[in-house]
């Protein structure tokens, strides 16, 4: 038999945060393995989302055997409503991880004919040429798997995001077994989380969160409230732990946390006896301490629960003085702003709040440099592909294996789109393919494009500056007085001894001159605001003449 | 002799980060202490800078007797240039700060005429009612000091930024005598940074970046950059006693941290032999692993060196591969996309890029919780007043201030604006004044408002769309086509189908309905604007009619 490339399609999620999605391919055939979304940078403006760039398997739809999900979270399974748009494969995930995409496509309207194809840790699948073995991983929501794919080229671990948590909250550690198991039948690559890699130490268990309920449940004079993310499944678990141990009762807001609350218990992997649960309605009749409510927006969003109570404008309840509020999540990295905003916001109106570092109300799902360090050696590959993190910490994951003794030349550190080839066990780069960003604005998809952006960040420095002329056809000689509008560039009540002196120069040109007039306006304009004011807002000429 | 009320004016700083200015008032008269500015936030759209809100002030620059200022970095000199525009009264400042401040006002033409005092730490200054004691303290810049300010309604300590470092790196400790001093005298209120009080500990020693260079400049194969703010004129000193020690040569690079580096070494606040010292060019000639370079851009400003060296825009020299480039600073709050951003691209670059947490090469210069808890026991004050920091800093500041024996009711924690007053040793919150923020654009100061930075909002999230129309005089007829110009709405190529029947909606409004045809048309387009892609551009109709 012929042996063919193994290769490895990084579309997302090297060299960036979120959105990852990867594609293993063997001779003619692919596997997917997530497909996430990420939240755009500040300087995207107007963007709802990013999804990966799938442009590459555009025309391969029938080379892809099946989609891979690893595990719940918006960053694996953030753009399944797109993908199902263009691929029509099954998709792989255990219990938890299903019900979780299955909510998502039937809110889209998406959920008829998708094939989705249950799995459970410590099974194994066949998908094209790709053996899987799912095993369990650590992470923080349950269900969480790693992959080992075995092709005719060799052994490759996929860890997923994970910690080793030696206490997790549904006392479900890894598979170290399964992670042996694999070292004995010798492992080509490994591809392993990086999100923590300049995180020293080991990453602290879920446990530690219990503790710090406790100490907070134990002081709390009136309602508790905590926010965090409607997938993170196993905080719901701690909250309702807590709850119950002090004889409080617990209300669900906020539709993804309510949807996805009702799902977890419906299969099992949250366990809250129907008499500890009420609704919002009830705990708004309750006395105060016996209520805690758990709702979204643990990074101040502004239509959350959370974001609204900030700002006064949720519906079913408000902020009380004696209210203390845990914000159960560190913030998503470029989101500080509006998280510490929200954080301020909520005391202002008279709210005790917690959050990391004031009481370990939030630890990280992911391996720091320990957790590193044990999966490596645990796994023993000959090479080390760092995946999921921006490319510091696909360096500093590299520097890491190095100093573990995996040679430098096998520790390709690589960004989307570079495509990683095996062959003979051998290592090279390949090509390149698209790999960048797809930006998600309304229900356009990929409709605003990197210049699309520029425009948007021009106006959104400066403004704009609209001039209607009306000018007699073939004379130098305005119909009117030149009408001059601003948006976003000045104050009206500063304006006027900005525009009489341009009326004036627009005038001027249009007698003298009637060769280039529209652009002849617009640099006159433009020079005229920029050394008055040292700005440049877009300005645009509507000329008409009869 | 009738006693005067005693105020405390807090402009800025209180519930934020940045632009520090506190107003001293006994009786009439008035003391002024730091004038900073602040960094916008990513949702203040356009703007250069943020400097306080002094309204209030404007019609009392007769009560003003004296402004005094604690130490040179932007956050509390920033704003000079735009005070000293408004108020004549003397500026009080230790020498280092003196020379900094000098260096921005002659930046601005603005030196002359400013009346500068050079008072040294462990001097005193008659202020107006105000005997102000200048103490030394110790934070990220030498000759910082703190200030004992003796009111006849008693005294006050303002505490400036400052950290306990017992191994400071020009050696000077904090002036522990002069606090315990303070403490027999009685103390009526203690006003102290709040920036770090939800970081556990001491914030540890300068020593500790030393030991973090050593590490760095033992094992660099070539070239070594080190980008920190150009006013860390300690941090410059670290980095030259670096380079002396391992035989290199030191350049520094940028306009600004050129002149600073000039002027402490004038002043003898920076030391570093003439022989050791070399030009950028020099550098460019000599051997890479004799060459250090400091230049400024450590948050990755996109015009500083180290942001055009990221760009690959730097005219002077450019990244190799064997570059080690150390980032010796923390994220501005808010800025952390762009610093992350522009290490991984120097990384793409070749760099190997060293910063904190991979190696110590930046510490805090605030004071963490124990060093505020000494700060605390030292002084004995009877009242706390947290200032510096965001809400939560200051609360969390109470809170420990609270636990160590305060009473609650001593400890207001107010934000800019909220005047505190003190009469017969007794403290009362008073009248609310204007503490909001001032935007700079351009040359413009405060000519861009909220509802500006709410259009540029709008602009920034969808575009606009300008439609031109050209109707027959009283005839529901159009002379053209409709004219349709987008930008930052939607892709061009993407727009047509958007476009086509947006044509007919309008040319049927235009026949159909002469009445309010401008907003018919608005409201049309942006309705289907809206079914159509879910977006909402602002719209704008030209209409002329001849």
């Amino acid at each position: 038999m012929k042996t063919e490339k193994l290769r490895i399609i990084p579309l997302g999620g090297l060299g960036e945060v979120g959105k990852n999605m990867m594609v293993y391919q063997y001779g003619k055939e692919m596997m997917i393995v997530d497909v996430g979304l990420m939240f755009p940078f500040n300087n995207m403006l107007g963007v709802d989302y990013i999804i990966p760039d799938f442009q590459y398997l555009m025309d391969k739809g029938d080379q892809i055997k099946g989609i891979v999900i690893t595990h719940g979270h918006e960053d694996h399974i953030g753009a399944i409503t797109h993908i199902v748009e263009h691929f029509n494969v099954p998709i792989y995930a255990t219990p938890l991880t299903r019900g979780l995409i299955e909510v998502k496509l039937a809110r889209a309207n998406k959920l008829e004919n998708v094939e989705l194809i249950t799995i459970r840790a410590g099974e194994r699948a066949q998908i094209g040429p790709f053996q899987v073995d799912f095993f369990h991983m650590c992470h923080s929501i349950p269900d969480a798997v790693g992959l080992g794919i075995q092709t005719p080229a060799g052994l490759l671990v996929h860890s997923g995001d994970y910690k080793f948590d030696q206490t997790p909250v549904d006392g479900w550690t890894a598979d170290f077994a399964k992670l042996a198991e694999f070292s004995k039948r010798g492992v080509l690559a490994l591809l392993a989380d990086s999100t923590n890699a300049d995180h020293a130490g080991w990453t602290p268990s879920e446990a530690v969160v219990d503790s710090a309920l406790e100490r907070v449940f134990a002081e709390a004079p009136g309602r508790i409230i905590v926010a965090s993310f409607a997938s993170l499944v196993s905080r719901m678990q701690q909250v309702a732990n807590a709850t119950m141990k002090h004889g409080k009762k617990l209300a669900f807001a906020g539709t993804s946390m309510v949807d996805n609350s009702k799902m977890a218990m419906t299969l099992d992997y949250l366990d809250v006896p129907e008499k500890n649960l009420i609704t919002v309605e009830q705990a708004n009749r309750m006395p105060e301490k016996q209520v805690v409510i758990m709702c979204t927006g643990s990074q101040g969003e502004v239509t959350s629960i959370m974001g609204r109570l900030a700002r006064g404008t949720n519906r079913q309840f408000d902020i009380k003085p004696k209210d203390t509020i845990v914000i159960s999540s560190h913030p998503i990295p470029g989101n500080e702003e509006s998280y510490y905003y929200t954080i301020n916001a909520l005391i202002r109106r008279g709210a005790n709040v917690i959050y990391d570092p004031i009481e370990s109300v939030h630890v990280s799902g992911h391996a720091n440099q320990e957790d590193m360090k044990l999966l490596i050696n645990l796994v023993k590959p000959k090479y080390l592909i760092p995946v999921h993190g921006e490319l510091r910490l696909l360096t500093q994951h590299a520097r890491l294996a190095e100093s573990m003794g995996i040679p430098h030349e096998n520790i390709p550190v690589v960004e989307n789109g570079q495509v990683i080839e095996f062959y003979n066990k051998k290592m090279k780069l390949a090509e390149r393919v698209p790999g960048g960003y797809v930006f998600v604005d309304g229900t356009g998809v990929g409709d605003v494009s990197m210049p699309v952006m520029r425009e948007r960040e021009q106006l959104s420095q400066d403004g704009i500056v609209i001039i209607d002329l009306l000018l007699y056809q073939n004379k130098n000689e305005l119909r009117k007085p030149p009408q001059i509008e601003t948006f976003g560039f000045i104050s009206l009540s500063e304006s006027e001894g900005l525009m009489e002196p341009l009326v004036e120069i627009i005038e001027n040109i249009v007698k003298s001159n009637r060769e280039n007039l529209k652009s002849s306006i617009e640099k006159a304009t433009k020079s005229h605001f920029f050394s008055e004011t040292h700005r440049r807002p877009w300005v645009r000429v509507v000329i008409n003449e009869v």
